[in-house]
């Protein structure tokens, strides 16, 4: 017993002594930011998470422990196992739906960034027949899927609390890069932490759009297929002072300002 | 004559001179708090109220003297006995509706807080025939009742300004956590300050989804009364971090942020 | 010529001298908070105007001078005669529409504050056939009239800007509190000038909560003019802490944060 | 090259050195301080961008170069030409939607500032077969057309990142003040910075407003061609006080209050 604690303690205090390399910071702070953007944006409320791929070790990932996204600072950022285990030893409370995060990075190779929500306008699309589709979110294709836990596993509290129900959600999801929680929210992915924050916002925007349209009622034009797939190209190709980079400046901006500097 | 008003102000300046116990204290703390988050969340505007049961003295309840929410202070908390009447003499003005929380207490002894607000998406529901059904709010079953003043007393002008009002209502609300005060506002309850506080926001919340769900059109799927039970399980455990916690840290910061610090 | 500018340059010099009466700097005042207010509530946007009738002279009416609602100060405040002209030689500009409040005053001696503004969910409602009618609103009674610049006077640009549609508009708004101007905005009155700011807040979200209804559907309950008349009963007795009381507090803070303070 | 390098060089340092007129300046100072309201008032967001005339060369325009709107300040704003091309050599990235700009420019010489934005509520519009027609906008007048890449240029990622696609769009812009742009957006034209401002930020408005409108059904009163003629005849005069100067003052102080002072 006494060798475990010692094994445990030296993980940590490592953990605690080795210097986080440039790009690993890079990342940590782009999720302390995305976590205060994405509530400052009302995209989460008190709840929902954001986590990263670690950029040297691809079988785990960073997440906040579990705390309110606007509150967030770099000292709360954890390391998880992919079968959503802390990797140091922690007493601080940890997300139950961490398996959200854990099966998406197992099942995707070519995701490094995931959000989970209880984005607002996106949940009546959760528990309604109307497929929420592209107005401009020119990543909802192929789909928006729709999980239900009721089919997954009956009777459950809705939580993606485990790593079977965090399989089912990611099988869901599938090639998609967003999916829906039926009375939920929804899990939005991509390839890193900006795109994953500009993913989500986008996500309740063109919710939002939709649900507009549908209220002016009649045909609606969707966004093609090939449309989205040449705006997904442009997206892709990483340009300074376009794309996610022009936004990142002034969400950080307008969320420290309502969230408070971090400490 | 001399005598009363003697006891009256030893009462007074008895309770003044009293040092309130540490949870007492934790309680009117969260009382102002309470209703500084209830107004920067926008569930109550300049009217609506926020109470807690006394945790010394199961017949009395603590709340403000007749203020806007998001001026409240410690100084302003009261105390009153379940008919509604003040227990120590005091000038200030109080609640013509502080008989919603006198009858609340007393017809509901699992219940030790209770919020009237006038809650803005709520109020349509009150005055059309769609039934306040559970999307996300696991706490709207078994119903979400609707009370109206003019079933019940005829003509008035809807405030729950005495005993036999309260009492109307309170039968109404029966064993429910949310009752709906047609043309008016709602009625909403829980064991503790922070759970009423919690419920209020996500009363307004669930009814905003469900609005939107309804303008999407066709069948909604509604959170099932077996997975709203789990859910209310799940929260009914006081976990650290976890469920009405995580948020109540972030809610009293943007609170005090749009309020003001507290005198 | 010289003797008339002398006459009108000692009466502006006077009227700068002489200290106004208490009363009248309590007017002054409310008038200035009153329309930081109806900015911070969205209920103007940089148009829109409120007015006070003098204390002392019921021929005379006091407003600020041309600008927007939300940076109006003391010194902007001008007196104006009910034929919308004005008191003192005065080189600022000055509302256009100021015979929407002229004519009120003239019409109306119960009268003595009056807001126009372009309310914005007010304003569907004044172009479509869907009367406002109240759901909480208690003075929308006896109705809500609809005024149309086309039928009064066929092609304007809409501003009430001389005294015949002035008039007419006051002949449409009758012995109601609240009259819809087609395709512009309203004019709220009421005995006093914090009356006037509660009803112009209440008319926008009596218009919210209105449409919200009629997107759920199915039959609404309105408040019925018996339970409206016991309602402006209790609000027309001044009670201290009650009423427009308690909410003027917590709306001039708010106005006063958004809008700066007052110089 | 060498030559071609100095020449460059000297174009830029020359433009550098160059005290701008006070008219240039006054156009620099309202591109920037309209950059920050369209952004304060949520009609653009990250995205989006505004333009305005060369006072002194009818064949340039003056715009930011790529950069959240929010953020923009008067070091950030750059020279083009006609065919988009930049007139001083400059390393920081240019929007690639700056056609928009300069074929408006070349095919109307009355419209001195431009606005492109995502504007959230005319989106809908721009996806449905409802007309945004006038509630309370003058300026919609002759009509609000839609314009779609699609028929102009088949597959396409929707910017109108070349002379050819900017081409089309001013062809369907014609004699109008507002086009709509397919699933993306608007362009918004007029006289000048602070018309263009005022017409975007009431584009928005009633897009809003006719939402609202159709959503009360039923038939709906629009603004009248002749209303509209004499609205706009008033606008155009410029009276100090009224019309766009009265908001700029507050549009103005609340952006900067919003998005940090200009440095």
């Amino acid at each position: 017993m006494a060798k475990k604690r010692k094994a445990l303690q030296s993980k940590k205090s490592g953990a605690a002594k080795a210097r986080p390399s440039a790009e690993l910071q890079a990342v940590i702070d782009d999720l302390v930011i995305g976590n205060r953007v994405l509530y400052a944006q009302d995209v989460v409320d008190g709840y929902g998470h954001i986590s990263a791929r670690h950029p040297h070790h691809p079988d785990r990932f960073l997440m906040s422990r579990a705390r309110a996204p606007g509150l967030v600072v770099a000292a709360d950022i954890m390391e998880f196992g992919l079968d959503g285990e802390l990797i140091a030893a922690d007493e601080r409370p940890i997300y139950s739906e961490r398996f959200i995060h854990s099966e998406v990075y197992k099942a995707r190779p070519d995701v490094n960034a995931v959000v989970h929500s209880h984005s607002p306008t996106v949940v009546p699309f959760s528990v309604t027949q109307v497929p929420l589709r592209p107005i401009r979110a020119s990543f909802f294709y192929p789909e928006v899927p729709v999980f239900d836990t009721r089919a997954a596993a009956g009777w459950t509290n809705l939580l993606i609390s485990n790593s079977a129900l965090g399989q089912a959600l990611a099988r869901t999801l599938g090639q998609n890069s967003v999916a829906l929680l039926r009375g939920h929210g929804n899990v939005v992915v991509a390839p890193n932490v900006r795109m994953v924050v500009y993913r989500a916002i986008y996500t309740e925007a063109n919710a939002k759009l939709l649900l507009q349209a549908k209220m002016l009622g009649g045909p609606i034009t969707y966004l093609a297929p090939e449309e989205a797939a040449l705006m997904e190209k442009s997206q892709g190709r990483h340009r300074p002072g376009h794309g996610s980079d022009r936004t990142w400046e002034m969400w950080k901006q307008e969320a420290l300002a309502r969230t408070g500097k971090l400490r």
